[in-house]
């Protein structure tokens, strides 16, 4: 199917985490570096929080294609913008601990509002 | 944890739809009654369209509160706005056909931006 009508590239990242993790992690995203806003083609982001215990969160962001969002992956932002992350990643691996959360990634077009 | 940060409400109705169904599927959207965008609290509606296939779509609905998402399922306006995919469910189980979609929801708070 075409996708003529759409606008805009969405990318959902849908993140669980180890229970005792939960407030690092939120702490993290509420001071985040905004690194990725710097990006061009980026128009938005947003975390969201399970309303119901247990469930993952996600993290959307919106940007003008996918041609964008494919450059932001790997760039000097993206790596600035999880720094304190991935050094927790880095530890729970160095010290033999179970990850603190896993992520995985899914795109989208925008078919209509 | 507290939701002291949070400013909105966002559900996500998470769409399977049969191969056959797909391109009534977006027509529906594209021609959508814009029955929710009445309701009070109602923010912004995207339906984002999987970039691989056979994968889910997406209808995300943005809500000052879960009061005004709640008020709104079972409104007069939720059922406006569904009328030809009820119908089309109703068909398909009266002629004894699966359902060409299924769809699960979830909710959110957003937790920052």
């Amino acid at each position: 199917m075409a996708h003529s009508s759409t606008t805009g590239f969405v990318a959902i990242n849908t993140i669980h985490c180890r229970e005792e993790y939960l407030d690092r992690f939120e702490t993290l995203f509420q001071t985040r570096a905004k690194a990725i806003d710097r990006r061009p083609g980026f128009r938005s982001m947003e975390v969201l929080k399970p309303a119901a215990e247990g469930q993952p969160y996600l993290v959307v962001s919106h940007w003008d294609d996918e041609a964008s969002f494919r450059a932001w992956v790997g760039s000097e932002e993206f790596h600035e913008g999880h720094k304190r992350a991935f050094e927790d990643l880095r530890l729970a691996k160095e010290q033999g601990h179970e990850a603190p959360m896993t992520s995985q990634m899914a795109t989208y077009h925008v078919l209509t509002r």
